[in-house]
């Protein structure tokens, strides 16, 4: 796949549409590529220079052939474009809209075949391109001021859509996670999500994909490179479109999996794939799969330890919500063994519910949930810890005593502290030192599901 | 229910277990009742004087007959302070823990008998007690600091626990909604969420009623008193302890709806009422129902007008998921009007997407929202609005925008805005006139769908 090796780590890129201002697109990804640096050639024949780097006329006049091209100029000139990029360029990124999804599919067929003719290999049309922050490499034509781009990390993107691109970031940057590589792979007139798996799952920087689909390419393709992907890394899908029902293609015959989003859906379990079912799924799977990477990748066919689940609180209700979301998940709320309930029940003052849930009550001081942490550690499989900060036994010091806990052993730990004025330092600290946070009972309980599935 | 109106406008209160400082729980209610602009007497036999009030030794020496008793002294000793009451108050809150919850049922019971005796309405034990930011009352055992109330508002909380008090006070802080009346309730030896409902059906502050259930008591009374509550205002319950479904009392003949969340949950759907799947569809649908009370009351048996929804987005991928979050919520994404579509077209640039979701793309600008809005106002039942703000067309003048809309129709907008640094200002200015922002496109269709249904 050394065509895709061109598009992550360009050593020579050209911009063709390249503009002045940042009040155009062309303008904007300039700017963005400015941090690039490799050789970057802005092309713009009304121009002689372009924010302080020399402007080409045409691909023509730059003096070597360039491993990447980004394209932002109008669709109807793209052909054209392509045409001109013979012997000069092996690969592009075509971020103009225009193409099949204002219906215009002749034009999108039309530098498919050029595209393919010249052996070019074609990212988008109607793209976001690749953000890399490892390279300094950034195609947005998002300014920065506008979209604040997470920080580098272990997760890649491969999103269909722009817009989803951004809820991505935001959400990204939220969770105190970080990104390998970003796609937004567009209309997919060639490199698909199925090209990207394939790339991504012998990419150094990744352990967890995040792929948001709209529509799929080849079928039989896409469920090779899902599988080969998901046997080495995290491989979690939003599918969006679910109701859109319309296609009649049938799945693996045609090549074409589009349609039935049942068939989807089915297929991915049966290969052991992780399927989301909306947005914040998307992002709460993928939070605590960047946080607990090593857990990954499984041998074929292999399944996680075990589903057992023991759930720590300080507030009765949520317990009882996470319980709830454990059975809804398919994790299992074990009991607590007799010896380990005496042992609680003598260290413990008599009003703490030694079950479990363990039910720590408004009385918690933050060793308690160490106290029961080591005493359970090797009967589960993984931990919910709620902390209601309301309380004054709960301190920042809680993290601390995390830390510790968490050198001894590799079972997963999620938390729930809802986002208020006096629990942002103690949610700050828990994720620094590794340990996933969410704003409900229940979105941790799937956090944890993530990893233990 | 005048034994009610004594719980939420008391004219004087005794606090039995009061105390000096806010490291004991007795402490802190008394700072928190200090607020309080009726009579206060907080008992302590040790202290003449406590936060520069006079103490009282025992309920005897405080010169009249008080509204509203509230104890927090440890369980066993709460049956003597209640028989002590004989005479001298109509209402208690027993705060303390120690009850049925840790397995003495007896000690509950007792109280129980207690209370009934004497005609003292009991509240708890185990609980949280009222926050009435109407009254200035606040029965909480959690310092300000420590948990930040909401401002006054029009929606009551009823929540037997209080951790899910405390999750709601912050997921209400941060939906910019406020509290008319929150009540926890605890064990429920007495006052009920049946009770509760009851007197807030006719309590004039009160427009939408949010609450939190593990388990029911009269299964009959909840049922009359859901059903008429939701006739007046509006009801939203999220009912924990799905899972656990031992107690085999039958429901309708027994009178103790316990047990099968499953027979719950479909009589909850069979009197239109509505139930939330976990906390955060609870605190979105509370959020829509609290910024258009007006959509309510229904008259019996009356349904919402329609269904149909239409989505204005800028990126089309958000859009999708919002048309899948429709479908599984069972709204309607209606295809627009044929003349409609032909003049939205002569107004937008043709790369526009015409349809519903009506996609203003990454080039929109803060009117064409307010364009489509108005050419399609009276072609449907409510309207998902998704703003990407990373582009540079959306500014905070689309507040202004749609503020001016508004004024001419009573159709419910619902915005999704992804939380980022440069979208709060918009998210801000679009709350304060009354239009509930959600930070994921399917939140915001399960926001609209709770004032549709």
């Amino acid at each position: 796949m050394s065509n895709l090796d061109l598009l992550f780590n360009p050593r020579s890129i050209a911009l063709v549409g390249a503009a002045h201002t940042e009040l155009k697109l062309g303008g904007v990804i300039l700017k963005n590529l400015m941090r690039f640096k490799g050789r970057l050639y802005p092309l713009n024949p009304k121009y002689n220079e372009l924010m302080g780097l020399k402007a080409y006329t045409s691909i023509d006049d730059i003096p070597e052939s360039v491993d990447l091209v980004i394209i932002i100029r109008p669709a109807p000139e793209v052909p054209e474009i392509l045409k001109g990029l013979d012997g000069k360029a092996k690969c592009a990124i075509i971020e103009s809209a225009g193409f099949a999804e204002i219906g215009d599919n002749e034009l999108q067929d039309e530098i498919k075949r050029i595209g393919t003719g010249l052996g070019i290999r074609l990212l988008g049309p109607n793209c976001m391109g690749v953000y890399s922050p490892y390279r300094r490499l950034d195609t947005f034509f998002l300014p920065y001021e506008r979209l604040k781009r997470p920080r580098k990390g272990n997760a890649a993107i491969v999103s269909q859509s722009g817009a989803i691109m951004i809820c991505l970031f935001n959400a990204i940057r939220a969770s105190n996670i970080g990104v390998s590589k970003a796609v937004g792979y567009g209309n997919a007139v060639d490199i698909d999500e199925s090209d990207l798996y394939e790339y991504l799952a012998d990419d150094k920087d990744t352990e967890v994909v995040i792929s948001y689909i709209e529509s799929l390419g080849d079928g039989r393709k896409f469920i090779e490179k899902a599988r080969g992907l998901s046997e080495k890394k995290s491989l979690i899908i939003l599918k969006a479109g679910k109701g859109l029902s319309g296609q009649a293609a049938a799945f693996s015959h045609t090549g074409r999996l589009a349609g039935r989003y049942e068939v989807f859906s089915s297929i991915l379990k049966q290969f052991g794939i992780q399927e989301a079912g909306d947005f914040d799924e998307l992002i709460d799977a993928a939070k605590a799969l960047s946080y607990y990477p090593h857990m990954f990748p499984l041998a074929k066919g292999e399944s996680r330890g075990g589903n057992r689940v023991c759930i720590i609180t300080n507030g009765g209700g949520s317990g009882v919500l996470a319980a709830d979301e454990c059975m809804k998940q398919g994790l299992e709320v074990a009991k607590l063994p007799e010896d380990k309930i005496e042992r609680l029940k003598q260290i413990f003052p008599h009003f703490y519910g030694v079950n479990n849930p363990v039910d720590l009550t408004a009385q918690v001081k933050d060793n308690d949930y160490v106290v029961v942490l080591n005493e359970l550690k090797d009967y589960y499989d993984g931990f919910v810890i709620i902390a209601l900060t309301g309380v004054t036994g709960i301190t920042p010091g809680l993290a601390g005593l995390i830390k510790d806990f968490k050198k001894g052993t590799n079972k997963p730990i999620v938390f729930h502290i809802a986002h208020d004025g006096g629990s942002r330092r103690l949610i700050t600290l828990l994720e620094r030192i590794g340990i996933p946070v969410y704003p409900s009972a229940e979105r941790a309980v799937r956090g944890l599901r993530a990893i233990l599935r």
